[in-house]
């Protein structure tokens, strides 16, 4: 989905029936404390926040990361890291829903447990079974064309192509991709894993993608508070450039043709 | 001058004497209008703006954009855009602070109409006589470690190395130049030229330079005050980045070795 | 598969039961004649070349690119381009063994039209009725690591992951995919698709692949020959270096600790 | 100087009154052993070789490279690695002449003993009195097209802009600037330091450049014998392939308008 950059609202994220105020969505993993966790959280910005069921804590009397987001500010996103397979995911998406998470699901099917690169073909079948189930779903996936059509088809409420392995930090490796997706398909496209610093995500949001998932990037950066703001700022300043409609690219000022600027790496 | 993380006032540049609260400097040329570059001046949170002395209206009885720059708010960089040699630098250089646009300066001497690139003997030359005459210069030259050392050594209160020929919107070239002038001289590296989006100017903040001065990237954006508004929060954000510490790059996430993600391309 | 460097006979290429004194697999579209194909093949050095079965006339009494190939020196590996799923692919392929092309195959299943971008879900069904039906297949895919592992699980006799779109030019656009399907894999990895000119094949080579395939960028450029030329010395350059073992990547020549070169992209 | 694509002898590379049949310049430096040394000489087959007169032993009864290198077969260009000023490059080179070398120079006036970057303005005049003394003078030299230029107006018989710092290994950093002194100067232009590796060698004649000089990306290779030969390969691949004019890059095969190829980092 290119979102027009006419349109008003421009920092909105409709996903499903939802609306977001922010184009960031954050996770819940990897931060020194909950309590630093809550923090870097408000100092992004995002409205949604991502949770790995099979890791956290459900029981809300005991010590939880839940016990620190607020329900009612945040839209939570439970999502099915560790499952290696279609059942795996689908049961850990209805966990979810029964502990009171909600409906909205990011799936991810693991495919390799070195990279986590998921398992496409795996990942497809356990969107249409949690789509028929009623959830919204968001898939983690490859930055692969023809795969987020058929997610799309699917009834998938947005796709998630990684940029780059979870948590290596190597921002898009392949915008080519990222531009090629935008024009596949009509629904969100958000940027999954793979953002290093903030620029990354800057030059994400340059390329017209709708939104952007991060979480080791703010969690495990030095300053987590101070990364968790320099994300919030580089996700409105990118969408705002790609808004402003950038100048194009040229050997020097008054070379007669541009080179493209769109999607040169 | 690598300017440590841990310094409080992260948004602050000091140049000579004084101290701006905002590491962008902004340009007045080629804006659909006098008041538009006002507006994008003020979108920017710029607290430097500066002037082409051979090609504006001195006269401020006439139209000039003189008339729309508030001197009590702004710090103005009078530059020698359109000089060929040391004495046109020199004496337009003069000429400025006789008009009363004080003793900062931004001394370019173009050394190749084509690419605008500088003949950086030359600046060389006229940084050392205006120095002497009590400017405080900031040199726009080559991204060449060996050049900055002798501007620095030679009294200049900056160095402003190029990123990309003027207007050309390419980004930043070479940021292994740029780390390595960081490395070599004290007084503060601002990039000067070559930007053309947003995520470009974060990317160059996260090297560490202490401020950016751009020019077209806003004034010939399609929607220049969106991209002024882009640019001040890029600055801000890859300020903050670069303070944050961004995790290192890894082929993925569970990778022994990192690759070192701070000067990669 | 990683070759090790250190064996002897470096330019073979060994896939199924069958060893290859060149690494690079050439085409036969977009020629301007069969003639200058032939002699690009000739000058190329390959000694594998691919046909497109629902393109080329299966009559050899008729003129057919397969008169201009002499089946005692070139090993045929007729393709299914233009094949949209599953039953097509696999038909095709037993098309072109009944009209004696031999049991090479290169499954493709294209997903998208607009791209040519694999299904690879349904080239992974196809190649796995194929491997059973006794053919030894080369698909072409997605430079996805699960789905290479997967590939290889079913028995193909090699993974062909694309670098960039068919035709596009772009050259390797995500090494790290290309490095992390190596380390997973053992059987020949063998990069088709998107390569521009000649330093991208050899980039690729370095890389540590097993081979490359390629049509466009030999016969769409303005001289064929030349470039088909250039691309033997590259493919052959390629691999050297890689065996040679390159030094490391540094900011500069004593810097203490290297950058790390070997993926750099 | 551009070559032009047409001209006959495409590996002949012509500076001052003589001509060589590669367009490769190799090193003394750094190597394991003369004999070494010697045989990736000839693998590199390169015909001009450049050597240190402040490291090496002028006295052939002693051992000296000298003693390994044909002066009938070979020609010898000595250089003036380690000198810091004016003064000491021009003696350096007038020495080598009384030592029986001859008058081919590479003058380098070392500005950073880190980074090994020249003294551009010190090159450039010591390229002046060199000249005027009766020298074929190539200086190493910023990629700058300014002082490029100056250094062409001054008499040099080439320039050899730096790709990157000296044993970086970090191939060519600012392929832009490259293209413009193409674009700017007669003369030859030949990179000088910074390839790594193979392709790196390639991408640079891709560009159009008329010859390279390398010496640590062989000498510090794993196996420099081998590496010696993918230089070769590389630089005659490079070669070929920009003659032959390579395909454009588009987004994908069929996109209307196509990418820039020519300077797309």
């Amino acid at each position: 989905m290119t979102t027009t950059a006419t349109e008003s609202g421009t920092n909105q994220l409709k996903i499903g029936d939802k609306v977001f105020n922010s184009r960031l969505i954050v996770g819940t993993g990897k931060y020194p404390s909950f309590e630093m966790n809550k923090q870097a959280l408000e100092l992004s910005g995002a409205e949604m926040i991502t949770v790995a069921v099979r890791r956290i804590e459900l029981d809300k009397t005991k010590e939880s990361i839940l016990n620190y987001i607020d329900p009612e500010k945040y839209q939570l996103l439970p999502n099915t890291a560790g499952c290696f397979n279609v059942k795996e995911a689908v049961m850990t998406c209805q966990l979810a829903r029964e502990a009171g998470l909600g409906n909205f699901v990011k799936v991810e099917v693991i495919g390799d447990e070195k990279t986590l690169f998921p398992d496409n073909e795996a990942t497809l079948e356990a969107c249409k079974l949690l789509v028929k189930d009623g959830f919204t779903v968001l898939p983690y996936c490859m930055d692969d064309v023809v795969l987020c059509k058929k997610l799309e088809d699917a009834g998938c409420a947005a796709v998630m192509p990684l940029a780059a392995p979870i948590g290596s930090g190597l921002g898009i490796r392949n915008p080519y991709n990222v531009k090629l997706i935008l024009e596949a398909v009509k629904v969100p496209v958000i940027i999954d894993a793979g953002v290093g610093t903030a620029s990354d995500a800057g030059r994400a949001m340059e390329l017209g993608v709708d939104g952007l998932l991060m979480n080791t990037a703010i969690a495990q950066a030095k300053d987590p508070l101070k990364m968790a703001k320099a994300m919030r700022l580089a996700v409105e300043s990118g969408r705002l450039a790609f808004e402003a409609g950038r100048i194009p690219k040229k050997l020097y000022a008054t070379a007669s043709s541009p080179l493209d600027g769109m999607i040169d790496v």
